[in-house]
C-alpha cells in the first residue's frame, strides 16, 4: 500500500475508532494564515499535495481533494487519483461538496482551531439538511497518526527595534484602546500573526518567508495586552522590550482566557478568528462584537520611519537584483544555465547583502514555457534549462529588518520574437499607466486595475491575476487590506491612503510559450496638483532595477510612456549605479540609457 | 397658518386619532418607481417638496425633510424650516434619525406598500430598541387628509407592437416560466411597472416620461399571466393582445391573489417588490423565494429589432437636435434667449417629427452657474438668460415607440475662455476614452469608470456623478441592472453583455459659474478583434449630434482622439444631414468639418 493510502487508512480508523464517518482537512493554521509552519502541513502530509491553498475531506467510503486552477496540474501530479477525486474549488467548495456527498447519519469531524466561523456556521446547515451532523473536535485526529509531526517552531521572538517601527507598542496599544472606546467594547482578541507582530514590535521565524511568530493577543481598554506565546520563545530582550503591560501567558492559555473575559464586549475579526475562539468567548458570556481588526488599517499607512527604512531595503535589493541582472546578461547566451541555478545566484546576491534575513517568498524562476505558469515554484522535477531566444521570468523578494521587497523582471535571452517584444511593451504600457496614475482621496485600488489590462485589451488579452496587493513592512509579502484587482470582494474596493504600499504587476501569459510580467513596488503618495478641487494621490515607485529594454518596441510607446521609462532608468542609474563595481556599473549605464 | 402648516397639522391630528405618534412619507409608489404619477405625490403635497427624491418622517412634536445633496438649495427654498428639519440621507436615512428621535411608547406608522421589506425590518428593530412600535397601516392616513387628492391615471393601455418589440409576450413568458423551473419555483411577482410592460409588450401613460401603465402582474409555471389593472384601461385591442393566457383582473384584487397563491414556492424580488407584498405572500402560506426580477435582464440585453428601432428613433431624433443647435448657434449671440426658450424651441422640433410620444425626463436647460446644479430643472423660478460669453448646458431625450433617447450637448455662447476649453476637451477625451474601449467578456461596468475620469483627475478635477446608465426600449431612461458607474453596489458590478445600452456622460462642474456635460448613448457590441484569446466587447455610439467644436482644445486630443471626433462627426454628417434643410445641412457640414 502506498505511503498516502495507508495514512488515509490510518486517519478512516481513528475517525471510526471516535464514531466520525468523515473528517475535513484545510490548509492553514489558528491564525488564518496564508504560509503556515510544517506542524500545520497536515493536508500535505496527509495527501502529498504540496501547493499554497487547498482543502481535503476525507469520508468513510470516498475522498474528495480541492484546489484551484493554478494546481490543476500539480494536484494531479501529486495527489493520487485513486484515493481522492479533484474538485475545483472556486466551483465547488467543501461545503458545497459535502451538501451532495454527506449521507443521512453521517458524523464530519472538523478542528475548531482551523476554520472561520462562516464556514462552520454554512457546513452546518449544509450537513442538517442531508441528516448529517458536523461535529467539532478537540483533538485533530490526523495529529495522532502523524507518528512524526514536527512540533511548532520553538524559534525565539525578536524585538523589532522602535528605530524601524517607527511607533512604539505603547503607542500603537493607546490607539488600539482609543478605538476600543468608540465601539464601546472592553477588549479586541488580535489572532492575526501580522497584526500581532506589528502591534508589538516584535517578529518571529515560526513560519517561513514571513517573520513572525505563533501567537495570541488580547488587548484590552486599559491599552494593555495578554500575549499567549510558549514560554521558550521569550528571550530577555524580549520581555524588557514588552514590559508589564503585556502579559505573557503560555500559548495552550489562551482559549481558556477568552472564557475568563466573562461577560465583556469583545472585538473579534471573523475574517482572522477561528471559530473555536468564537465559541471560547460564548462559552464565557461574552458580548461579541464583529468587526475589522484594528490593527490591519494602520499596519497597512506606513510611518514615515517605515517608509525610510522599506526605501532602504529597496535600493540594496534592488543593487543585489542588478548584480544579477548583470551577471545573468553574460553567462545566459552561453546555454548552460537552468531555473534552480538563476534563483540560486540570485540568492547569493541577496546574501551578499549580509542584511537578509529570508527571501520573502519562494522565488518564481519560469524558464520559457514555466514562466506562463503564473504560481510555478521551481523545484528539481520541473527545472529547465535557459535556452537562447526564450523568454526568462524572474519574480522574487527578500526580507530585510527595514523591509519587504517584491519584484519581477522579464529577461530576453538572444533575440526575442516580434510577438514577445509586442506583449512584454503592452504589459509595460499597463504598469506605466498604474504607476503614473493621479486619483483623488477616496479612489479605491480596484478602480485602477483596467488601467493596466486595457493595453492588452486592445489586442484581445488579458492576464488572469491581480494586478497589485500590499506589502509589509518586514511583514508579510502579501498583506491587506488593499489591492488593484478586478474581482469584488476581494480588496479592492478598499480606499488607498498615503503611505499604503502596493505591488504594481501587470502580465500576460502564453501557456506553453513563455511569461511576461513587470512589477515594481509603489507608495501610494499625496500629490500637489495646482488648481485641484480635492485631495489627490498618485504613486512614488520604490523598486530600483532595469527593465529589459530589448524586449521593449519603443513605437509602441507615447511620448508620456517612453518619458517615463527614461526618467526611471535615469533614476535607478543614479541610485543604485554607485552601489555597483565598475563593470556592473558600466553595464547598468548602458541599460539605463534613454531609449 | 401656512398651507402646509395646516396639512402638517391636519396629518398630526389624523395620527392622534388613530393613535400613531408619527408617520413616515417616502416619495415613491407601490412599484418603486423612480417617476410617481401625481395620485403618489404625498410628500410634495404636505411639505412642498418637488425634487425627484426624498422622505419626510412627522412625530407629535418634530417633523424632517430627508434629501441627498442635489436638494440642499431647493429644499430649503421649497420646504418650510419652520415645520421640518432638514436631514441629508445618505448621512441619516429615515431609520438611523428615528433610532435617535423616537420615545419609549411611540406608534410610528408607515404604508406597507411604499416601503421594501429591507427598511421595515431595519426601522422596526431600530425603533424596538427605543421601546417604540412601526405600525402598518391599511389605509395610508395622507390620502384622509388630502381631500384633492387626484386618483390614479385612468389612461388606457397600449399594445407594444411585436414589429417593435422584437418578441412575443408568449415567448417572454415562456422563458420566465423556463427560469421558474430552474429556481425550483410555481410563479414569480412581478411589480416593477416597466417590467411588467416588458413582459406583456404593453405601454400605458400613467407616468410622466415614463410610458408604463399601473399594474402588477403574477407569472405561472405554465407561462401564464395574472395581470392586475384597472379594467377601465383594458381596450378591446389590449384584451386582444393578452389573449387567454394572460388573465386580467381588478387591480385592488392583487392582495388577496397574493394569499390566494397558497402554499406555492413564489419568487419576489426584494429590489421592486414593497414589503406589503412580503406579507400578503407569508399570511396565504407561500414559501417565499427572493431573488432578482426575470425580467431584469432580458429587458436590458435588446435584441436586433429593439436595436434596429432605438438607432431608428436616434436618428431622428439627433436630426431634431442638430436642426435645434443650428437654431440655437444663430439665436443666442443676439442675447436674446434664455433657459425656457430654449428648452421649448428643442421640444417644437423633437414634436415636428410627428412621433415624439413624450420626452424621456424634463429637460435640464441649464445656462452659466444652473448648468453646474447637477440634476437642474428648468422653473419660471430659476429661469436665466442665456448670455455672451458663458456655456449653456442640454440634457434632454425623446420617447418614441421605437426607441428612448437622452443626450446631452454643451454649447458655448460668444466665446468662451481657455479654462472653459480645457475642461470641455478633458470631458471629451474621457467620453471618448469610455465610447472606444475594448473589453473582454465578463468586463464590469464599473471597471471602465476611470476610464472617463482620467483626464480630469490629472488635473486635480471630477465630477460627482455615475458615468453611465441603462437605458429603456420605449421605456424607462434609467433602466437597470447595468450601469458604468464608481459607487459599489450600484449596477457597477454588473457585467456588460451585448445588446445593452448605456449612456457615456462624463461633466465638469464649477459652482456658480458653469457646467459642462457629454453625453451620447452607446450600445454594447461584440468586437472582433484579431487573435484575441477572449470573446472582446465593445461600444457602438447610437447619439448623432454634432459636439461643438468651439470649446474643443485640439492641442489636448491625441491622435487617436481626433480620429475619433471626426470619424464621429463624419458619421453624423452622413446620416443626419441627408434629413435636413439646405440651410441646416450646410451648418452640419461646416461643424462636423475635420478637427
Amino acid at each position: 500500500m502506498s505511503t498516502h493510502a495507508a495514512r488515509l487508512a490510518a486517519l478512516r480508523d481513528t475517525l471510526a475508532a471516535t464514531e466520525l464517518t468523515g473528517f475535513v482537512i484545510p490548509l492553514t493554521d489558528e491564525h488564518m494564515s496564508e504560509y503556515v509552519g510544517g506542524y500545520a502541513q497536515r493536508l500535505a502530509w496527509l495527501t502529498g499535495f504540496e501547493g499554497s491553498a487547498g482543502a481535503a475531506v476525507v469520508l468513510a467510503d470516498k475522498a474528495a481533494m480541492f484546489t484551484d486552477g493554478r494546481y490543476t496540474l500539480q494536484v494531479r501530479a501529486q495527489v493520487d487519483g485513486a484515493l481522492y477525486d479533484y474538485i475545483s474549488i472556486p466551483e465547488t467548495p467543501t461545503t458545497d461538496w459535502l451538501a451532495v456527498n454527506a449521507k443521512a447519519g453521517d458524523r464530519i469531524g472538523y478542528d475548531p482551531w482551523l476554520h472561520t466561523k462562516g464556514w462552520v456556521t454554512a457546513t452546518a446547515k449544509a450537513l442538517a439538511a442531508r441528516g448529517a451532523e458536523l461535529v467539532a473536535q478537540p483533538q485533530n485526529p490526523i495529529d495522532s497518526v502523524w507518528a512524526t509531526r514536527p512540533a511548532p517552531s520553538g524559534a525565539a521572538l525578536e524585538v523589532h527595534d522602535a528605530a524601524l517601527a517607527g511607533q512604539s507598542s505603547a503607542d500603537k496599544r493607546a490607539a488600539v484602546a482609543a478605538w476600543l472606546k468608540t465601539q464601546n467594547s472592553d477588549a479586541v482578541v488580535i489572532t492575526a500573526l501580522d497584526s500581532i507582530a506589528w502591534l508589538l514590535n516584535i517578529r518571529g521565524r515560526d513560519v517561513a518567508r514571513t517573520p513572525v511568530a505563533l501567537a495570541f493577543a488580547i488587548v484590552h481598554a486599559d491599552a494593555s495586552a495578554d500575549l499567549f506565546v510558549e514560554p521558550g520563545k521569550l528571550t530577555d530582550a524580549v520581555r524588557a522590550h514588552l514590559g508589564s503591560d503585556v502579559r505573557t501567558h503560555d500559548r495552550s492559555a489562551f482559549g481558556d482566557a477568552l472564557e475568563a473575559l466573562g461577560s465583556k464586549t469583545v472585538v473579534a475579526d471573523p475574517a482572522s478568528a477561528v471559530a473555536a475562539i468564537f465559541e471560547r468567548l460564548a462559552a464565557g458570556g461574552a458580548r461579541i462584537h464583529e468587526t475589522r481588526d484594528p490593527c490591519v488599517l494602520p499596519k497597512a499607512v506606513k510611518n514615515p520611519t517605515e517608509i525610510a527604512g522599506t526605501k532602504a531595503a529597496h535600493l540594496r535589493d534592488g543593487a543585489a537584483l542588478t548584480r544579477f541582472l548583470h551577471w545573468f546578461d553574460g553567462e545566459a547566451p552561453k546555454g548552460k544555465l537552468d531555473e534552480l541555478q538563476a534563483a540560486a545566484k540570485l540568492r547569493q546576491f541577496r546574501d551578499a547583502t549580509n542584511q537578509l534575513e529570508d527571501l520573502s517568498f519562494d522565488t518564481i524562476s519560469g524558464a520559457g514555457p514555466n514562466g506562463a505558469i503564473v504560481h510555478y515554484r521551481v523545484s528539481e522535477a520541473t527545472n529547465l534549462p535557459i535556452t537562447m531566444n526564450s523568454l526568462f521570468l524572474l519574480d522574487s523578494g527578500g526580507q530585510y529588518k527595514d523591509g519587504t521587497t517584491d519584484v519581477t523582471r522579464t529577461m530576453a535571452v538572444g533575440t526575442p520574437t516580434a510577438e514577445m517584444r509586442d506583449r512584454f511593451t503592452r504589459v509595460l504600457k499597463g504598469h506605466i499607466a498604474v504607476a503614473r496614475a493621479v486619483f483623488p482621496k477616496g479612489t479605491r485600488g480596484g478602480q485602477l486595475d483596467v488601467l493596466a489590462r486595457l493595453p492588452l485589451w486592445e489586442v484581445g488579452l488579458d492576464y488572469a491575476h491581480g494586478t497589485g496587493h500590499g506589502v509589509g513592512s518586514y511583514l508579510s509579502v502579501h498583506e491587506g487590506p488593499q489591492r488593484i484587482a478586478t474581482v469584488i470582494g476581494t480588496g479592492g474596493e478598499e480606499p488607498l491612503m498615503p503611505g499604503m504600499i502596493l505591488s504594481d504587476e501587470p502580465g500576460y501569459y502564453k501557456t506553453g510559450e513563455y511569461g511576461i510580467r513587470i512589477e515594481n513596488l509603489v507608495l501610494v503618495v499625496e500629490r500637489d496638483v495646482p488648481g485641484a478641487e480635492k485631495p489627490m494621490y498618485g504613486f512614488e515607485t520604490l523598486t530600483l532595477a532595469p527593465i529589459d529594454r530589448n524586449l521593449i518596441d519603443v513605437a509602441l510607446l507615447t511620448a508620456d510612456e517612453r518619458a517615463w521609462v527614461d526618467a526611471y532608468h535615469a533614476r535607478v542609474n543614479a541610485e543604485v549605479g554607485p552601489l555597483l563595481d565598475d563593470v556592473q556599473a558600466k553595464w547598468l549605464n548602458a541599460m539605463t540609457a534613454p531609449l
